[in-house]
């Protein structure tokens, strides 16, 4: 089990420092996503003080509450009457523009081209500097007030700067401005810029920049970087990165590795939807905003702004990240700005949630570390949390029912009495199944709990007396330590597995028992397998190279596999099996313990898109009883299954990886006296070194 | 300058742990041969205590000193005996099988192949470590002492060892025996192991196996993988690696990345040789040994063995790496198999040398930090070993004079007197140079000497009284703080370059220096270049992940550019230039200075053959005065001149490159207002994060 013990990683303890001040600005400006649809909640108000819930009392507009969207203010001459104005619509932040655009300054660029650029070249660099000293910003910034820079606005960048022109007068004045303007929205205390991301590609001068910037600056601005979701014919230099700006961004994301906690995507919705790959692969990056031109608007029957069906589905599917939208361009739309905001929330509102989803509400994309339940005892509220998963019960149930079944006929259903032991037994959710499956079978059971942890079994105990007399034994040890005299089971039941099947050792903890088992008898469940994927998450993979333990070599966290609610993410192949373990082993010794549990596989995989490999998904499914069968296999997950979140093994770095590529990676399970492991090793399209060789960085400890 | 400084980095107190106890008898084995060809060489003593210097009094063989060449004993009644018959002949070491071959125990492979495979299986797996309990090793161990081990013996892991069989019984067997052999090398204290690379390149298991043995065994024999130079058609699964024996191996290499110190290729030279690319690409991995069959050699007219043109051209190549030559196969010569050993060192004696080379011996492909001259003051014997090349101080001389001569016509010879600024004179040798340079244009002039070391300046004033009595003025001060009453100079002379031009910042000191140029005056240097190509180099890659520093982050030695002498390397493109630097410069305020000493550029290589690119190899050339120049480029190299190597400017991490592939560097010069630094990023075939952005790892410092 592993989608609890939430509380245990990722703590503020461990965020980089460089992302420490402005980390709580974010999450409340993400905030604003999270929880749009609520009207007026009172419980709201402790969550969202940024750009839009902190100010529902204080600016009492009309459409408090719906803080999903905010409003590109393009062409505006007063800014703060603009702001007020926008936020009165419903509007939960505007952008502005930092520079007023008369402050420009294109030397050259404007009066005649690059004919004259290497005459001219030399003063201008001089001058850049000073040119650069006239008060450019636009004098109605100075009426607006700190706190709501802070609360309501997005500042642009100036469009006109291009780090990366080929003409270098350009490249120099643009790297300059945007110090300048960088510099500034730091002063007024933004919370985040938009910043538009040159056709092409060529961005190396602006990554070095905003390095250069965020290394200087330690309350620097998130960066919402402006991408288009797909290109105009830009490149005619036959460079397939030329067209799509996914590589852009791609190319942004590697040079600017440092701070990628810094960057963001605002993904420019076009006219023209690129196809179903491409939109996935930008489900996988840490997109923030989706920037929505007025243009892309109809018109419905009563004359409001309304999606096109195929854009309503794309919002659809985005509206999963913590995002936020931004109208942009003038309107068209009679009934009044305020209607596109009004149309976008109503989407939001009309969004399918789940109760796997809202299970993991808050966790989406966060690193878990795995249980590990031998070396741990769990607390009650782990047991509770995962007591609540209404699908797994009611499958055990079904299993030990149907096992009961089989193993007797009606003719001997009154004369003979079957043994379960169940192995694990926590607070007793299996024990009660057991009972439950027994009277519906009308079957005679005895049930032996047994627990290692003596917290659970003082529950167990409790309950033995109050609810289940004279039904039940306890048996207070671990599972392993059981003699064949304590009890000789016609049915194990346990609940051992982990996100990855075996990585909980369900495997050890059975064959330790399995002296125990009758002849004939049957575990539930009989046998599970793991499975794993090659995905692609700037997030995750983000989040792993954020955790840090001076303590420990740099690699322990690239190497340590991790629990995730995957959501920000996508895969590029789909899922294929890696290890099957069985119950009983088939080719067990007289003691009933197979030969090993190590295991040795190499998978490969034909990639089915272009995108960034950052790591493998692990999922498992498993067989309990005759049909009865769980799983969390995207694909194939079981309705309401909320116990595991897959199990993630990051690679040292991100690998590039194009439609058609194979992928192929090599996975151990290794065995120890003391602990189980896994090593992993990406053998195409790039040979990489083997991942926790030696179990260096991460085990599951067997004690 | 930054050939000297030798002895300050890389030293025993950087040594990853895991290598440090096999450190010295690398060393000792490589010394090997370093000398081979010196006889008697009572200097060598100390410093062979390997293989084969030690043993040369001891043993008293009649060809002691000529250690290069040892051999494979493959057929050997008695071991110890062969040991002391070989080394009588003139042998350094021997290579001997460690198991018996009786002792293999190739369960299923020997009786009918994979047919019963599944059925045995079970069985097989719980048999195998008991029949590995046999004893395996052969008697005749046990009479060869612990030290004749440790210095004569090369341990062969056995043939039939197949790790990466696809087949899960003898997969299993394998790693038992592998694990069994390794054990028992590293128990009897051998200082290497030969072991086969497997054809194909399926290496994953066996990396894993070594990884884990050297993980678990502090004190592990070296590996020598044997590797055939060229493979014959092995694969028909289309797959280009199957081909290709160099891939193979590099993928054991990424696989192994963590103990790449551990690991040499024994290189097996086949009869056909491989073209030339593949043969330089060889030059770029550690080559710890040649493997010549004997069935190689032809036979001369009076009867003994010799090689073939080409494989002598081979054999000279190989010998600037620090290698040995192991001699396999029966005796096909009546001569005897002591002729075959005594041709090869006959062969090394004959090998070239150059003084460029004897000045780096001993510092082939270690990293050396750059000079920070600005920083630090320099020792009087790194001034001495510079003070020795015998190219730049001519060429400094010539400089001068055909500046004179220009400057002054014959006519006003007399009359005219030549101010020559010497900056940054060190101990002299430049003022040497250009009184010397001035008796011989004829032309009258006097000197000033500018140095800011206060212990060089000692010399200086001592050499200006005894020396050059009234023709020199020194003025112990660092350049830039010259005043302009100081002196008015016709003529600059410095030398102030580092191995990449600019890195010492000469740009930097000249132009503080540059409102002492007179109007009209020229500076020699003229004006500089630096070049970058892509190199191939294992070994250098393998030292910068080897540097280590608790108290800074890992990252730090992975940004940091190094000199190093490049031997064991390969270029994957010719070099391009990158910055140039003119003095005067050519857009200079009226200071004198130019607007900026910032630079930027992206260069784009296409890969000549394929790789690993390990980083960028740096050189510059430089334009003295009129046809005087001098270069450090590989081609164009300039005769002698010893006093610089190259500066290496790594990345994180390697990156495999195909012939034909694009290769993209960008790289900048940054400027603040206390350092100066590079920056630089590979944007093609990959993009990886920008390199010591914000000159977070490495700096030359201004003051």
């Amino acid at each position: 089990m592993s989608s609890s013990e939430k509380r245990d990683c990722n703590g503020a303890d461990k965020e980089e420092p460089m992302e420490s001040a402005s980390g709580s600005a974010t999450a409340a400006a993400e905030a604003v996503a999270v929880e749009p649809a609520k009207e007026d909640s009172a419980a709201d108000a402790g969550k969202s003080s940024g750009y839009s819930g902190g100010n529902r009392s204080k600016r009492g507009g009309g459409n408090s509450g719906r803080a999903l969207c905010g409003i590109d203010l393009a062409f505006c001459s007063d800014q703060k009457a603009g702001m007020l104005e926008a936020h009165s619509l419903g509007y939960a932040f505007v952008c502005l523009p930092l520079f007023h655009p008369r402050n420009v300054v294109r030397t050259g660029a404007d009066v005649g081209g690059h004919a004259d650029q290497e005459e001219e070249e030399g003063q201008r660099h001089r001058q850049l500097d000073q040119l650069r000293l006239l008060p450019a910003t636009r004098p109605d910034h100075l009426v607006i007030d700190s706190e709501d820079w802070t609360r309501f606005v997005v500042g642009k960048i100036s469009a006109w700067i291009r780090c990366d022109s080929s003409w270098e007068a350009e490249r120099l004045q643009s790297l300059a401005a945007l110090r300048q303007e960088l510099s500034w929205a730091a002063h007024i205390g933004l919370v985040a810029c938009l910043i538009d991301l040159p056709d092409g590609g060529r961005v190396s001068n602006l990554a070095r920049a905003l390095l250069a910037f965020h290394r200087a600056e330690r309350s620097a601005p998130l960066m919402w970087v402006r991408v288009p979701m797909a290109a105009e014919q830009v490149g005619d230099d036959g460079d397939i990165a030329s067209n799509d700006p996914w590589l852009w961004w791609h190319r942004l994301c590697r040079l600017c590795d440092l701070i990628l906690g810094q960057l963001g995507v605002a993904l420019e919705v076009t006219a023209d939807l690129p196809g179903p790959a491409a939109v996935q692969r930008w489900l996988a990056e840490p997109v923030k905003a989706l920037v929505l031109p007025t243009s892309l608007f109809l018109t419905n029957q009563s004359g409001y702004p309304v999606l096109s069906k195929a854009h309503q589905a794309l919002l659809m599917k985005f509206f999963r990240l913590q995002l936020q939208v931004i109208i942009t361009g003038s309107c068209r739309h009679d009934k009044g700005i305020e209607y596109y905001q009004q149309y976008i929330n109503w989407l939001y509102s009309r969004r399918s949630t789940d109760l796997y989803s809202s299970q993991g509400k808050g966790y989406e994309d966060t690193l878990q570390d795995p249980l590990q339940p031998l070396a741990d005892n769990l607390h009650s509220a782990t047991y509770q949390v995962f007591e609540m998963d209404p699908y797994k019960y009611r499958a055990y149930r079904e299993a030990v029912r149907q096992a009961l079944v089989e193993m007797v006929p009606d003719s001997e259903a009154e004369s003979r009495l079957i043994t379960i032991a169940v192995l694990g037994a926590g607070r007793g959710p299996l024990v009660q199944e057991c009972l439950i499956a027994g009277r519906q079978s009308g079957r005679r059971i005895r049930v032996f709990a047994v627990e290692k942890n003596g917290n659970a079994v003082n529950t167990l105990l409790n309950r033995s007396l109050s609810e289940w007399p004279d039904s039940v034994v306890v048996l207070p040890t671990d599972m392993r330590q059981l003699k064949p005299t304590d009890l000789q089971a016609d049915i194990f039941v346990s609940e051992l597995l982990g996100s990855f099947g075996d990585n909980e050792l369900s495997p050890e903890c059975l064959d330790g028992a399995m002296h125990c088992l009758a002849e004939g008898g049957v575990s539930i469940p009989m046998s599970y397998t793991s499975y794993l994927a090659p995905m692609h998450s700037s997030t995750v993979y983000k989040e792993v190279t954020r955790q840090r333990d001076p303590e420990k070599p740099y690699y322990t966290f690239l190497e340590t596999p991790y629990v995730v609610n995957l959501v920000n993410s996508e895969l590029l192949a789909p899922p294929q099996p890696v290890f099957t373990f069985r119950h009983p082993a088939e080719s067990a010794g007289p003691d009933g313990r197979p030969a090993s549990n190590e295991r040795y596989i190499e998978l490969t995989y034909r990639a089915e898109r272009t995108g960034v490999l950052h790591g493998f998904a692990g999922y498992f499914d498993s067989r309990l009883y005759g049909s009865v069968s769980m799983s969390i296999l995207p694909e194939d997950h079981s309705p309401d299954l909320f116990s595991w979140f897959p199990l993630v093994f990051p690679l040292h770095y991100p690998v590039p990886v194009k439609c058609g590529d194979a992928i192929t990676v090599a996975m151990w399970r290794v065995v120890s006296a003391t602990a189980v492991w896994y090593e992993w090793a990406l053998l195409a399209p790039v040979v990489l070194p083997i991942h926790n060789a030696g179990g260096r960085s991460f085990t599951i400890n067997l004690y």
